[in-house]
């Protein structure tokens, strides 16, 4: 069995989304983000980056919300979580999910998280990064909205594991001072995926966890 | 055949070793950073996102590394560029090219490109992102040289992308200020990857283009 260590509303939604979709039993673990137990010593022997998703396999740890979803989407083929048949629409797959991770969760993370990339002490640096994260979120919506996005789900008419992680992305833009109304295409697949039986036992089950 | 756009000394040169690895015939194309020829309309019709690498396929176009790594691989399996028939053993390739991807490249990016995330007006803030690069790309290398490669490969005995895309980061250490002789493990496959003739010959090329 697969155990899964997430925090609550971070990406790792995604990974749980696609956890649940399989049918698969698999156990979920809750990081206490709030309490910095992802820098405990115990966490960071799982996953010295200090960081969720982690994915316990028979095999030993994977990280990486990109990584994770393709792998779950082929240790559980009859899932029909990726076209994993079609080398191209595998990697339109992946593409999609990769500009989440390295472009759209990063823009993201300049809101919370900027003493990544400055000192802690500079405020000043902070909040210039803070200030720019509706324009940046909204930016790369746009490229989304405007073709990433084809409709009625990520890759057309199959379903993947893209449309987890786009909805789990879409659901930052109220924080991040984005009205997703700007992105009709978007509103309307944040809607359809969120209504999924899937995704709101999810939701339940991290709400409740 | 598939064409190849190309940043020389971008993150590209990992996909362009990759492509050269294969033995097979592919048309690299130089895209002129410095001129922004990657906004041009015309770049711009190709990727949207006004970036380098892209990899025109015969069933249309793909972008992002860590994808174009394994769509590379599995549409040249010969090549051994990818453990393909073991979904633990890729994850473990994924994972590391999304690191990569995600962390390092994001890391670095905020020497050259912090525009990105603060207003480009803002030089204080600029600056302060660029002051800290040496750290938060010490920091990554740390993690790498600590586990993450096994040795002598990434993946320990297989040969894979995630080689050629760690060679392409660790050369922008000096760079980036960072003295790779503190990282003995990554100095040494800095050096053996950069001696392979396939190395060899993408940089010359990319030189003489």
């Amino acid at each position: 069995m697969l155990t899964f260590y997430y925090g609550r509303g971070t990406c790792a939604v995604a990974t749980h989304l696609a956890l649940e979709h399989t049918g698969a039993p698999y156990d979920a673990q809750r990081v206490d983000l709030k309490a910095d137990q992802q820098r405990s010593p115990e966490y960071l022997k799982l996953n010295p980056k200090g960081r969720v998703p982690v994915l316990v396999t028979p095999q030993g740890v994977l990280t990486e919300t990109p990584t994770l979803l393709l792998y779950v989407a082929q240790v559980h083929p009859q899932a029909g979580l990726a076209p994993l048949d079609d080398p191209f629409a595998l990697a339109r797959m992946n593409e999609f999910n990769s500009y989440l991770c390295s472009t759209v969760h990063v823009n993201h993370a300049h809101k919370g998280r900027g003493h990544r990339w400055v000192d802690a002490a500079d405020t000043a640096a902070i909040e210039a990064m803070r200030r720019k994260v509706p324009q940046t979120m909204a930016d790369s919506f746009a490229l989304i909205e405007g073709g990433m996005l084809r409709g009625p789900w990520v890759l057309g008419d199959v379903f993947s594991t893209a449309d987890y992680y786009l909805y789990t992305i879409a659901s930052w833009l109220e924080g991040d001072g984005v009205d997703i109304a700007r992105f009709p295409r978007v509103a309307d697949h944040f809607a359809r995926v969120g209504a999924l039986p899937v995704t709101q036992r999810v939701l339940a089950a991290q709400a409740a966890d």
